[in-house]
């Protein structure tokens, strides 16, 4: 029997990127996302597209409303996603208000949850510390830290057979991630990146997060599938 | 003004001890709860009942489905919560069925969210590994590995201003914590601890929770006020 993997799905480029990783890496994929309130929540959509394309063992969607506290342009209406262009990679004096607050410790806390239920010995997140948008829940040291937690927090990680955390894409550019991708056959046209997508799934093409994703393509020398406005 | 804490409230009697701890030390205090499909569910309407007649500033009950996995006998109506006497501190190797995959890890994951976003810079848990049920998450080395991670996890810890975790009960015997709560004039009346308390609040006296709570009082010297079946 093959060993489980579970896999943070956004719906975005990296996670199903990650996703492609860990199916050629031999294990029988989880997917998992969530529903929180995300004001892109076209995203999920896709998610469950890819999850279901790529041919996932099994594929949960997680409702946690973050709206309830908001605190981000993602989960509160207020607040404006921004459309002027940033550095490549912002200091973490400059954590910009897409940052939802805590957001992949309450992923990642699920996931570890999930994954004992599961027995599943692996979890994939498709964080990044290089073209990124400089949120601190996507830096080594906060995976690390998450990693030496999690084996202390469950009945598996006590016995010594909690998930390792994975996160092949950390220190990849965007475009070396893109070009692994299309290397394993991912179909990026499935993937939305943006952070205020419309309805139909076509991305804006200013935020940090197109941003990004357009340098990418470009410097990968691929062509960008994304439909924009 | 006063700084602010956020409370972990379950509805139980070490939950509410913390929280009038965290008043006593001049708090205004923020408290929060978890509809998380246990299987006891009525102590969220204990919990709810706590916070107002104690006077919080705001309550919020945070829906997450952790039914979607199952695993516990909390979370699955499948697994029977135990009736038979267990050791008063088992040891690891003795996780019993009502412990609940992660869910101290995702507990305070969300209380970190809701923490950063109220500019809290304390949050109670009212963890106990005294006389408790042998849960891996309620250990101090849990607690301070999650400190850590959490430190690095938020824009708020990164700028040295995240919230530091107080486990006042950690080490204090369940007649302990009754005898200083009832010092801080806690009503244990309104607090249900049992894992299969039915719909009136009664609470089974059989399982492992109702069993600590009991010998509490009795080792307290305290009237044991739990409305038993």
């Amino acid at each position: 029997m093959k060993e489980k993997a579970l896999i943070l799905l956004s719906g975005g480029l990296d996670s199903t990127t990650c996703l492609a990783i860990a199916q050629q890496q031999g294990f029988d994929c989880y997917g998992l996302s969530f529903d929180y309130g995300q004001r892109h929540r076209i995203e999920l959509l896709a998610a469950e597209k890819i999850a279901k394309h790529m041919g996932v063992v099994d594929y949960k969607v997680v409702p946690i409303n973050l709206r309830m506290f908001g605190g981000s342009a993602l989960t509160d209406d207020a607040i404006h996603v921004p459309e002027a262009p940033s550095a490549g990679s912002p200091s973490l004096s400059e954590i910009p208000v897409t940052y939802v607050p805590a957001r992949n410790t309450i992923f990642l806390a699920i996931a570890l949850g999930w994954a004992e239920v599961l027995n599943a010995k692996h979890i994939y997140i498709g964080v990044n510390s290089v073209d990124y948008s400089g949120y601190p829940d996507c830096r080594p040291e906060f995976i690390r830290a998450f990693q030496t937690m999690a084996n202390l927090a469950t009945r598996a990680g006590v016995e010594g057979e909690g998930p390792i955390f994975h996160t092949p894409l950390i220190s990849l550019s965007k475009s070396d991630i893109i070009k692994l991708g299309t290397e394993l056959g991912v179909d990026y046209s499935l993937t939305i990146s943006c952070y205020q997508a419309d309805e139909s799934g076509q991305a804006c093409g200013l935020c940090d997060s197109c941003r990004l994703r357009k340098n990418g393509f470009d410097q990968a020398g691929v062509s960008d599938p994304t439909k924009y406005k």
